[in-house]
């Protein structure tokens, strides 16, 4: 099945043996092992994972975590810790409903918005729930997708549309991140669009930028073949930083994405953008960042961070049915759930063309 | 004079000897001097100079210039070089026009607006003239209003009413600058503001926030002397940060206003706000800042710089003749301008409690 695309999920495998599962033990330490199946708790809903995707986020925790990962304290709202349940980028069908879950019921093909809320603190009061002090991911703070079943909180969940396949809504979660940043570039139509970084974030904010009306969307990344991936899906000009210089390509765009979260692909983002520009971090920085504020001063370049999403995916959902873009062009090889750390996460960690990996349980 | 406060501007001093002007010829090398009075260009209009201000960043001109001063090639839109006339924070009296110059006429009081504006770049065009290409200060990269006379493009001119006093309308340029980023901030009534810094901007900043009905106004700085003008002009709560820990004291307010320009401020003012809380850098740095750009993007918390000022002039000599708040309240001392260098120049440079001090020609 590497390197093989397809909707068709296999048979219902979950049985009386446990869950497969993909659970994170240490760094370097991933197991495909069976879970007991768990009770559901009220307003809990089980899933049959059809497809999961692999996450940046997940590979760091693969490689040298745990980073988001509990491993002493359990997590507020999941009250897991590890071992965990990976996945957090994943799409299913209902099989199971327990106590009070809104309009979710069973048979319902439904993607996951895998963000924990409290629901009572000051920004989960005011809607901006990405934003909840207790916040975390399924997948990563609480047990995830990466599993032949899933178990979430209702409100995780929105359902599917005909119209949105298995593939495209794996996909859901990193156009969430992209669709939330847009939006707070105040992006309008006819404006011009750099995006530093060709990863699966990058190419839908290569996407989405299209979407919204971007005249120029300039691309840098130090890969030709993610360079080549961008153009297809809507950059007009592509600089490849081993050779070129983004902000001279740029000449002054209106808006900057910075989808690294290194030092150099920040500076290539405030100097790509005009006086009055804004630059909307995405990446996730492992290192303290410089900035020349007396430059950002004197051309008012606003530093505007975008953490997750909110609000986003009814609107994505909506998008994709009717064909404004597919986020599903960024997927690159399906692989098996039993296979899925030797084909996945341990090729995934030596240098490759790959964008976006789904897994199949 | 000194440390008196008057309204009372000298008789007419502009006679056949020239024009008493304090000249910057380089570091501490500021000399009173006679100028030759020049003949008027089309669009320009001549003052009577009746207060201007000295502000920090002719104390850094002072101190280890030139930074903003052109040495070399002259301004693009002044067409000055060194030696230059200081002083970007006057206000005065019209004795004389050249050409169209709108609606100024010979008599009237007027507050200068001092930043150049080229007209035609792309900024300038949409109205963000404070981020014109060719940007630049009258009394920094042109001949400014440390003077008995100055002759400034009648396009820098706001007519003052009766009720604006001279020295008000000498503070007007800072509390542009504080309007400006209060503006940027988003600010509405009823949310909490930190300060980092009570020096004149961010001492208007407090008398702002309180106009525009902040919740909590909590200020820091190293001088207690300071910090007791800023309660008396409206912060509710002081830290001093040799003593106390500002983030502590302020308990995530929405907006931080950074209006020191050094790495402990900056950090402090980070540090301060909510997630989703909003940094606006107002202090000019000398050197690069380091931001934890993780934490940012965990937080979104977001950093907006803010550049001098614009359209900001007519709201705020109407919100002063209105009696919402007084900027010369931030005024603590009046010199002559013939004892300007060892009065204000040399004076400030040591340790002191002077906020804001008015040269009178």
């Amino acid at each position: 099945m590497d390197g093989a695309l397809t909707d068709r999920a296999p048979a219902d495998r979950a049985n009386d043996k446990g869950i497969l599962s993909a659970v994170w033990h240490a760094a370097k330490d991933i197991r495909i092992e069976r879970r007991v199946r768990p009770a559901l708790e009220p307003g809990e809903v089980r899933l049959r994972v059809t497809r999961c995707g692999i996450c940046g986020s997940d590979m760091h925790e693969f490689l040298n975590g745990p980073h988001a990962i509990p491993v002493k304290e359990p997590h507020p709202i999941s009250g897991v810790v590890a071992p965990l349940v990976l996945g957090h980028e994943f799409t299913g069908e209902v099989v199971e409903i327990y106590g009070a879950c809104g309009a979710v019921k069973v048979g319902q093909r439904v993607a996951v918005e895998p963000e924990y809320r409290c629901g009572a603190c000051a920004a989960c009061l005011q809607g901006d729930y990405n934003l909840c002090e207790k916040m975390g991911f399924a997948g990563l703070m609480g047990h995830g997708g990466m599993a032949e079943e899933a178990v979430v909180p209702h409100y995780m969940l929105h359902i599917l549309p005909d119209a949105v396949t298995d593939r495209q809504a794996a996909v859901l979660e990193p156009a969430a991140v992209a669709l939330h940043a847009l939006r707070r570039s105040g992006l309008t139509a006819g404006q011009s669009v750099a995006v530093v970084g060709a990863g699966p974030i990058g190419l839908l904010l290569v996407q989405l930028s299209a979407v919204a009306g971007a005249k120029r969307i300039v691309v840098s990344d130090v890969s030709d073949a993610r360079l080549a991936r961008a153009r297809a899906l809507g950059a007009t000009e592509t600089v490849n930083s081993l050779s070129g210089h983004l902000p001279t390509q740029a000449r002054g765009v209106d808006v900057a994405f910075e989808a690294v979260g290194v030092q150099p692909a920040l500076d290539d983002a405030i100097q790509s953008v005009r006086k009055g520009g804004k630059v909307v971090l995405v990446g996730l920085f492992g290192a303290p960042a410089r900035v020349d504020a007396f430059d950002l001063v004197n051309r008012e370049v606003e530093i505007i961070p975008s953490c997750g999403y909110r609000h986003v995916y009814a609107d994505l959902i909506g998008m994709i049915a009717g064909g404004l873009f597919d986020p599903s062009l960024i997927v690159t090889r399906e692989v098996p759930l039993a296979e899925v750390v030797a084909s996945a996460f341990e090729r995934l960690a030596a240098p490759n063309d790959d964008v976006k990996v789904l897994v199949v349980p």
